[in-house]
């Protein structure tokens, strides 16, 4: 059997998320098993490197799924491209080795956020950036970046109850670069839980402009409790940008 | 009376056009119109800088409209922001000189039309550009824009019939700039017929292509047929960047 690996683009406004529920019809994941179906005639499961909220964008998901299919990959390109919405592309079909899998063998994800950060709203970008009119004091947030990089317990920062397994994560990088009216976060680590990017990001804010203090990144990574970090970003803002492997 | 100028963005993508036709619900001018009322309590008809498209977006249409209303130009901006919808977004309200015309006045304008230029379509930026998988000559492409600046009777490369009212119009700058698949082309002149735009674009990107001649040009400036111009380019890649006073 082949193991086909896809890297994915979508807009995610109008989905409710990566992951396929009962309806197939409202999630990325669906969308393209039922692509598959019809390119191979084959009942395919994918695997993708991990789910995104409802909302949440991808400039390069990946996913992959075995088949029988002797399709060539550019035929399988043209395929995905032709027949799925307007709003998910296929940018590449690889073939990879049998024991490729495409969340087993993360080794690391980019994401990014984007604040729309001016008195006046934005027309263009409003589903694909979070409005915080309000003044951000830059040092600030870049203290808090600071704070966050390296090993931690992030359980705090995410939406997970307590778990047996681990939740320690390393974050590698997070930088602030100003583009005009928006600010483009960007975020590098080995894995982020559940809503992590988006509650730090809602810490990270709130730190900003000042309703949060600097300290509270320290307490909320020592004490674990998710309440006392800031509210969680809407998912609008949020890219999945790149999966290291 | 107060003589009111409105610098406004739109994403056009959900509306039939600038212009109000019967049902007001579907035109920019006709939302703004709508929120002018509930703002002053008077019908108030704006004035336009031109008509735009259904389907084209702006990142600076001006308007003016006259109002017997107090309230203050920054009230003005919030009340606007809050009451339109979030695809249109008021940037600017300037008091002008009882004699400003939003229409009449006009000096000059410039748009840029968007091609995403790549075998592989955008999940992203579809709403807001021309896709055009084709191979395309950039040096072609720029010997087209060459040949059409200066003045000419531009009718040929318009939806206009024939009239009365002189069509001629100087182009001062066409410019192509690569930025990754995106391709943005800039156009500056004292003015453009209706569809103008588009139709260069068409013909620039047939010549692109090899589909049209370099030729076709001087000939459609010449003979004065559109038939011989090339497409007219769709509506969504076309943005009014700046109207010039």
């Amino acid at each position: 059997m082949r193991n086909i690996k896809l890297t994915i683009e979508y807009d995610g406004k109008r989905y409710l998320g990566w992951q396929r529920l009962g309806d197939s019809e409202k999630t990325i994941q669906g969308k393209i098993e039922s692509v598959i179906a019809q390119m191979t005639g084959e009942k395919i499961e994918i695997i993708g490197s991990g789910r995104t909220d409802a909302g949440t964008h991808a400039r390069g998901q990946v996913a992959n799924f075995k088949t029988n299919s002797e399709m060539a990959r550019g035929e399988m390109l043209s395929f995905f491209n032709r027949y799925l919405p307007g709003d998910i592309v296929v940018k590449k079909v690889e073939e990879m080795p049998e024991r490729f899998h495409a969340r087993y063998n993360v080794k690391g994800k980019q994401y990014s956020y984007y604040v729309w950060n001016n008195p006046i709203p934005t027309a263009f970008e409003r589903y694909h950036s979070f409005y915080v009119p309000d003044k951000l004091d830059m040092d600030k947030m870049n203290a808090a970046c600071e704070k966050l990089l390296g090993k931690h317990d992030f359980i705090g920062f995410s939406a997970l109850k307590k778990t047996k397994k681990s939740t320690t994560r390393t974050i590698e990088r997070i930088s602030i670069e100003r583009e005009g009216s928006m600010l483009h976060f960007t975020f590098i680590g080995d894995g982020f839980l559940h809503k992590m990017v988006r509650i730090l990001m809602g810490t990270i804010l709130e730190i900003g402009s000042g309703k949060l203090s600097l300290d509270v990144i320290d307490e909320v990574l020592e004490n674990k409790v998710r309440k006392d970090a800031g509210e969680t970003a809407p998912a609008q803002g949020l890219f999945l940008d790149e999966v290291y492997y």
